[in-house]
């Protein structure tokens, strides 16, 4: 049986590819962060979302002792009231977190070698996303290289990201399809009880439930 | 003034490219990590260094829930007794930790782009080394193209390897004419109270201070 290590933060792209690879015939091993995020909520979605799909879950603390984003940083304001698609014009927002997925990677290829696994799961997507540097196709064929060349397994290793080129719409309609269990999953930037439903990340799943004409049964608590 | 990630381990060769990077006019900040390795004593000399250097110093503890090392398994055994140079049919040694120096970098990537430094510094060399494959020229190529491609600082962020190409003679020169404190660094890949002598990387230390025609301060206690 193939293996694969499935980066998991708990929101609903993640909970998403990792029923995806699950179809794709792999057993699935899950890792989550604490790295400092006001949404330690995430976490606990994250270990529920794994539990559900019956994987092994595994969560790396990392004190970053530098903050430079609204995310780790509650004296920032967390951007919210857009509306409709992200556009490269309005830049990176302030949730960016200094190379948060090129570490996220690095850990889970670490994890790929020690355990023999063959490939590496993310749930970026590039469409209906927040302008991040580390979501894009192009970061991940970079990354891909890094792996074959700085590796012991070298190419024995695969990064998959196959939400790469979805729109919001079409991960609602795939989580659907595969029966991931989006009631699990959280995607508030903010770290209260129950999602704010104005924050960037809310705003894009809300429009994603909304285009895929599927009712979001995270909302309901 | 220009400032630098110097990732510090505590050994020869990262002291010495911190005392490089100074004498190239950078204001340095010093990286290190404690994670899980047997030779902890390694953390206490990178703080000494860059105490004396009057560099900041901050330590970054991760917890890996695998191993995959003789570095983070004591259950595996150092290998030692090497003589002479290490040739590629010897292929990588046990000590080689999965993805390492891809998991500090992306670490010291993150410090930069939240201090705005200009440039990550990394000890690392590919003549007289381990055969590790996150020491060599193309997987620093590899990575540079992941920050480019994969941060919000993009190509603004520069990755020096100044020993790649040297040899161990040649470093121990090299920090003899910087006045690097060598008396303060750390080799040993085991986690005794003073160097083994005989492990790989003590093996290719004194091997370094012999060719150069230097006597080894640390070694004295």
């Amino acid at each position: 049986m193939k293996t694969a290590i499935c980066l998991l933060s708990g929101g609903l792209d993640s909970a998403t590819v990792l029923y995806y690879a699950r179809s794709k015939g792999y057993r699935c091993l899950c890792l989550s962060f604490d790295y400092g995020q006001r949404h330690k909520r995430e976490i606990k979605a994250a270990k529920a979302i794994a539990s559900k799909a019956k994987c092994a879950w595994r969560l790396i603390k990392i004190d970053l002792p530098w903050k430079g984003s609204s995310l780790l940083d509650r004296a920032q304001k967390i951007p919210s009231g857009r509306s409709g698609r992200f556009t490269a014009a309005e830049g990176i927002p302030n949730t960016y977190v200094p190379a948060r997925n090129i570490i996220f990677l690095s850990f889970a290829v670490s994890y790929a070698e020690a355990a023999g696994a063959e490939a590496v799961f993310i749930g970026a997507n590039a469409v209906d996303y927040s302008g991040y540097p580390d979501c894009r196709p192009e970061f991940f064929r970079a990354f891909k290289n890094v792996i074959k060349k700085g590796t012991k397994k070298g190419s024995g290793i695969e990064i998959s990201a196959p939400l790469i080129d979805k729109s919001k719409k079409e991960i609602v309609k795939l989580a659907h399809r595969l029966k991931a269990p989006v009631e699990l999953t959280w995607s508030c930037y903010k770290g209260a009880k129950r999602p704010c439903g104005v924050c960037d990340s809310c705003a894009l799943r809300a429009a994603g439930f909304k285009d895929a004409g599927i009712k979001d049964g995270a909302l309901r608590g």
